[in-house]
């Protein structure tokens, strides 16, 4: 096989769909945790806490990193618009992860294990660029903790910035 | 319990299977949008235009983020060898997160809300390690942006590099 | 529509549940290889080779980020106190990507494409943060790579630091 197989796919005009290139100095790495009370299974938008901490840390140009110190509990970005999103999300889950579907893992509830298997598949890591000071998310995007458990619990999330300063910082 | 469970399963001869460390300085943080044109549900192979991104950067040694602004279409990594793959991967996601499926949310047609479902399902957000100023993958694998909507969409992918300079450069 | 819908829900009082900021200088991007043997489909924790290639590093306070250089493999964040808890994932994901379930891409075994669907289900990039030289993992978090196909296979993990230095380092 000569060349790799992405090549035949590729826009040879690269150059056009590509912004320009913006440089900084990785000069802060900026770190606080945000404590989030669920209030049982569903999602819970922490957009504006993430926003706060990127401005209180004085982010110019860089990356913010989110990490959930939990198992049943996930972080997700997606449609902060209609309310209804949200809704079939959880539903989505419960139907790829049901309860009652024979889990070994079971001391500790029946909750819990769909609560591990929809952590799993949403994930506990995740980031955002930052660009002059504010989150490059798109319009209808949202950061959200999601708890799989059936009641409330408290969860922590890492928050970490690194990169530039903001201009007058 | 004494110790971690995990313990029990360490290799206890760990610097035989670790490969010798490689220390950089972070110099640089560079950005750059990516605006990817898809051809409605599937997988638009963007390892090029990334790598494209990576060496007009100026890359050493470091991290390569990517991240998605959109809702309704997410980053892969997956293998690029043989299109039937891409083809299954679709149809597994699919069967996951049917049209038809009785969502609330469905005033955006009927493939928006699986499409939501999709993109919760894969992510957002990913990274790759950059060694010498190349993308360290796999030899099987190639990023993609797998377009979850039925038509097309202009989608846009920002990428950042963070790490050193390349030698020369 | 005035506002972010977010506005509604957010906490009027978030500094009492954010953390106080920690700063640190990015120094340093130290990177190794972690080559892990595994059995067949099933988890291998590696939580314990990367605490001690994040000690090697030197590292203070940052983020370390993991990379599995696979498309059947791949990395998850989960449960390590009950072993159970595997087994279970374990079998959830074969209920998500049954072999058997007429894929197309059926010329490496049957275990292949379900691996593939697997892989991309639960990821190959994340990252963990680092808190004066020790992963800030929650108290039931551990670190698994998660082998999807059948039999035994060598699979490489690139990890990555980014931070500060340790103290006396």
């Amino acid at each position: 096989m000569s060349g790799r197989p992405g090549d035949a796919r590729r826009n040879k005009n690269v150059m056009d769909r590509r912004s320009a290139i913006v440089i900084t100095a990785p000069e802060l790495i900026v770190a606080a945790t945000l404590t989030v009370e669920t209030r049982g299974q569903g999602f819970v938008e922490i957009t504006r806490d993430v926003e706060d901490f990127v401005a209180a840390a004085g982010a110019g140009d860089g990356i913010l990193l989110l990490f959930i110190r939990h198992t049943s509990a996930s972080l997700v970005i997606q449609e902060n618009a209609d309310p209804d999103v949200c809704t079939d999300l959880g539903a989505a889950l419960n139907r790829l992860a049901p309860a009652g579907a024979g889990w070994v893992h079971d001391s500790e509830g029946a909750d819990d294990m769909p609560a591990h298997v929809k952590t799993m598949l949403t994930g506990v890591s995740l980031h955002i660029p930052v660009r002059q000071g504010a989150l490059a998310l798109g319009n209808w995007q949202g950061v959200y903790v999601a708890e799989h458990r059936g009641r409330p619990h408290r969860r922590d999330v890492v928050m970490q910035y690194v990169g530039g300063r903001h201009c007058g910082a």
